[in-house]
């Protein structure tokens, strides 16, 4: 029996009937009040209040006048930026209205392949949260510059495109190896549909990460396939990006009153999305998600109906997710009853017709036994000892050139320095009251175990010491500190977690965050990581580090892809020339 | 080598270069001076006129200051209904700007079952014009009540689904079938993705006709997964349709300036669609195909670019074709240059970078050799003798009441009515004076041979007689006349020309149509048909028959899943109540 089309026209009892709502119907701009009938997880029918005769429906929701708005839709983000498990982060977002997001999973790629992205999807199962799956792919970001633990490879491409749960390519991120030809960057591209123009049977979407990317460079990168942006930073380059068919992912970061009214302005909808991205859990939990990009929109000027199709219907229909997006016969139940638009405080989360949330709290809870627990002991390396931190200099004593990566107060970006240092018996002195620690890179995928140095400038690291295993793209083992010691205990501190970030302070650790799942997650609930990260943040605040993003801060000096001078395990990089350079001017 | 990225980056000459153009870009709703660079069949750079360096290209084109626009895609018609094989339809409508065709090839299906679906693709193979298909989803229309020469099973659908041409379901027009539980109608919908609602893999779109469906059926019909339909005849239908996420595809005889405003009220744009479904041969050579919908959208008030959009990006989109629909990098380069929307003059075609017609003359020409010249032949019947179509009666002498198909004047619907006629020798009586015709259906795929007689009033055919295969859906040979002798004289004239129309008078053939594939479709191209088809309307004028879409009219009395009395080969059939009914009222 034809069980959606019986139940929609009365025939049979269905599951659900939701009664007394306003319909946010994001296909037509309109609100209006209106029943919403579900039947096996779908919507079968939407009807004007009091039609007969009666429906019958074996659950009746009465909405209390509330309005009924489609589930959330995050068109990209990184999980593992909120630190936590699929299962954590899903308790979380579900409470906020988010029922759908495409993941990337480059940063436990990174770590351990395609078995970290297999790993993510087997997580995932089972979840009510739907987590569709793009394949990251620039893995490693900078190849050659640095030693990731896993790498993605075109075959892998193509080998996990056809999984189900994955629905296209993740941010094509190197736009200079596309342009460049470098041979992967083609590979990973073409695997996915993508470098002929597009593809009537493309397997999925192709996801592009461009900033900076302007005129003919643009173009051919359009014309290679990677049609969407979420870096956007000024209106001429959304209007530039918009009139070439990228789509438009805007994250909070970059909205600006200017950018929404550069968005508004255009005279036809270009389908622009809300999209995450990276969101810490401390601000996951304390301001919000997808919700919260929705709330900013709105109050910097985004009209509010055309805010929630931005988060709901034009990333479904940017991912081919036909079957959700809007309440309408035929979609997947997935439904969420909120006061306003503009405020957007989930009171009632359904996702496939079943409760998952209310009033701010999950219904659904993690399992007991996380699966991604197999993917623990990934940090492989020995005890570190205080010589294994001392800043070696090419002569015994007098003063050396070296160079120095210099913060940029405020904000992520770093810039190539130079600085004179003293040495003292063949070792680099850090003086007294100058803003500089040493940093170290160690290889820890267990791969070769190497280690490099260099000098941070104006990180505001007074004394003390701290190391991570987050440290994009490659999670190496990144330290940095003022003395050899306390690198060597923040190391152990991180060693003996198998993953995290610790601070310490002579002989103290003062503040710790485990992050054991390939060393880049928590296996703790978000409110729980989000404590000890705050401590954590604490702590670098005591040492004299004060940064509004300074899990960024600290997580990118590692980050060769980017731009500015980086520090792998493999040594100094220059961003820009993409290649290796010495630590000592020569 | 990447070649798209090399060409867009002017590191090696592009194949074509179109400059002197101003941009009618579909995805902002912008018109704006750009130059466009063409590469291998794709667009792979758009940029300002004058950008430095200077371009390398092969060719160029000077736009004279003219509008460059996408290539328009028609996302649902049938091309039988120009009477003409795809070759030929292509010359006629490239030349129109009419680049991309979502095809339902309907009636051959009719006449040769998948098999004639194949014969078409394979027809389509190799010609500029880009045709898509989407599986016939409703042959026999009507089962049970009428004998098609094929039929179209779950399987097929299956089958068909899984070739690179076709995109998806075609026209579910069987609503009372999926309603009613009709296992074929399930079957073909599940085999096609639907029936349990929206599905992320689904294997292509699922369009629909769905007239008069309302509230509940309508819901049920879109629940099913059935989410496109272009019968919206007034605007509360439109509204109604559009709310639930129907795609509304526009055809010119549904708009009105009223449909149209519609449209427009709708805060959000809903990715309506303009349409042709059926053009007549000589209205395709005289007034126009897709463009002719373009300027009368226009004409009715509909903004000019947004109109370009609902026949470029929106059915693009519709179609899931993501290679087409707006001139941006990437995408196949079909572009139309015009001097302005409104007026909508093709003066240069380029279809993948290639120019195939020009001032309205098409560059290319249909092969000598036609693909489809295999399927001649079907009509197979014996010469047909005048007392095949005595009327016979139950009684002998006086009189008796019969059902009778009654025209409504200047539409193609038709009313059940009843009339007493005189009976002499056993054979009914058409009074002198009134207008009134004999129809009979006679089933003509070789099945068995069978015959049925009907009645019609108010065709205004006074003299003569008429006999067509092209009678929808399972064009069998239906002939309609005053006099046996008439009757068989254009039967046989049909039967000679293995398919067709032929008007007769007397001893005279009048006029006739040769229509030798599948008995519905002409081997000439469209404008020798056209005038073909014109002196068989004149002809039928000159008896009397005046009707604006006299094809229409005299092709759709055998049309069951219809509304109103209709005749099939099995015999008069109550469309409503879906079931056969004697010509003899009790």
């Amino acid at each position: 029996m034809n069980e959606l089309v019986h139940a929609a026209l009365n025939r049979i009892p269905a599951d659900t009937w939701i009664t007394d709502v306003r319909l946010a119907n994001v296909i037509t701009g309109e609100i209006y009040p209106a029943d919403i009938v579900i039947h096996r997880g779908k919507v079968v029918a939407v009807e004007p209040p009091g039609t007969q005769p009666q429906r019958q429906a074996r659950q009746r929701i009465h909405g209390q006048g509330r309005l009924a708005v489609p589930g959330l839709v995050d068109s990209h983000l990184h999980i593992e930026s909120s630190l936590v498990t699929p299962a954590h982060f899903a308790a979380a977002v579900l409470p906020r209205g988010v029922t759908t997001v495409a993941e990337d999973p480059h940063e436990i790629a990174n770590v351990l392949g395609p078995t970290g992205i297999r790993a993510m999807i087997q997580a995932s199962a089972g979840i009510p949260l739907k987590v569709l799956f793009l394949v990251s792919s620039s893995v490693p970001s900078a190849a050659g510059l640095e030693t990731p633990g896993g790498a993605i490879t075109p075959a892998d491409v193509r080998e996990l495109l056809a999984l189900p749960q994955v629905i296209g390519l993740a941010e094509v991120m190197d736009g200079a190896g596309l342009l460049a030809d470098d041979p992967n960057a083609l590979g990973v591209l073409e695997a996915a549909g993508g470098l002929h123009g597009y593809r009537m049977d493309s397997p999925g979407v192709i996801e592009g990460h461009n900033p900076m990317l302007r005129g003919r460079a643009l173009s051919a990168f359009v014309a290679a396939g990677v049609d969407s942006d979420h870096t956007q930073a000024t209106p001429p380059e959304l209007v530039e990006k918009a009139r070439l068919g990228v789509t438009l992912q805007l994250q909070e970061r970059y909205l600006t009153r200017e950018l929404i009214q550069a968005v508004m302005d255009l005279p036809f909808d270009t389908g622009v999305c809300l999209v995450t991205d990276d969101v810490a859990p401390d601000y996951l939990l304390e301001v919000g998600h997808l919700d919260q990009v929705l709330r900013r929109a709105i109050a910097l000027g985004m009209d509010p109906l055309y805010a929630l199709r931005a988060a709901t219907l034009n990333p479904a229909r940017r991912l081919r997710l036909w079957d959700r997006g809007a309440i309408a016969p035929g979609r997947a139940a997935d439904i969420v009853l909120v006061e306003s638009i503009e405020e957007f405080q989930a009171q009632l989360v359904m996702v496939d017709g079943q409760i998952v949330a209310q009033d701010g709290r999950s219904l659904w809870q993690p399992p007991a036994q996380e699966p991604l627990a197999r993917w623990t002991q990934t940090v492989h390396l020995p005890p570190q000892r205080p010589e294994d931190f001392h800043l070696a200099a090419p002569v015994q004593e007098g003063q050396i050139r070296v160079r120095t990566i210099d913060c940029v107060p405020g904000q992520t970006r770093v810039t190539p320095g130079q600085a004179t240092l003293p040495v003292r018996a063949g070792r680099i002195q850090l003086p007294p009251g100058e803003d500089l620690v040493a940093i170290a890179v160690v290889e820890r995928h267990g791969r070769h175990g190497g280690r490099s140095f260099g000098l941070i400038r104006g990180l505001g690291v007074e004394r003390g010491g701290l190391a991570t295993t987050y440290a994009h793209d490659s999670h190496n083992l990144a330290i940095m500190g003022r003395t050899p010691e306390e690198m060597a205990r923040a190391a152990n501190a991180v060693i003996a977690m198998q993953g995290g970030i610790a601070v310490v302070e002579g002989e103290r650790v003062l503040a710790q965050l485990p992050l054991p799942i390939a060393g880049i997650l928590s296996d703790r609930p978000v409110a729980e990581t989000a404590q000890a990260l705050k401590r954590v943040g604490q702590a670098l605040r005591a040492l004299g580090l004060e940064h509004p993003h300074w899990l960024m801060r600290i997580s990118t000096f590692t980050l060769p892809v980017s731009s500015g001078l980086r520090i792998t395990d493999l040594g100094l990089v220059d961003a820009q020339a993409r290649q290796l350079v010495d630590l000592f001017v020569a």
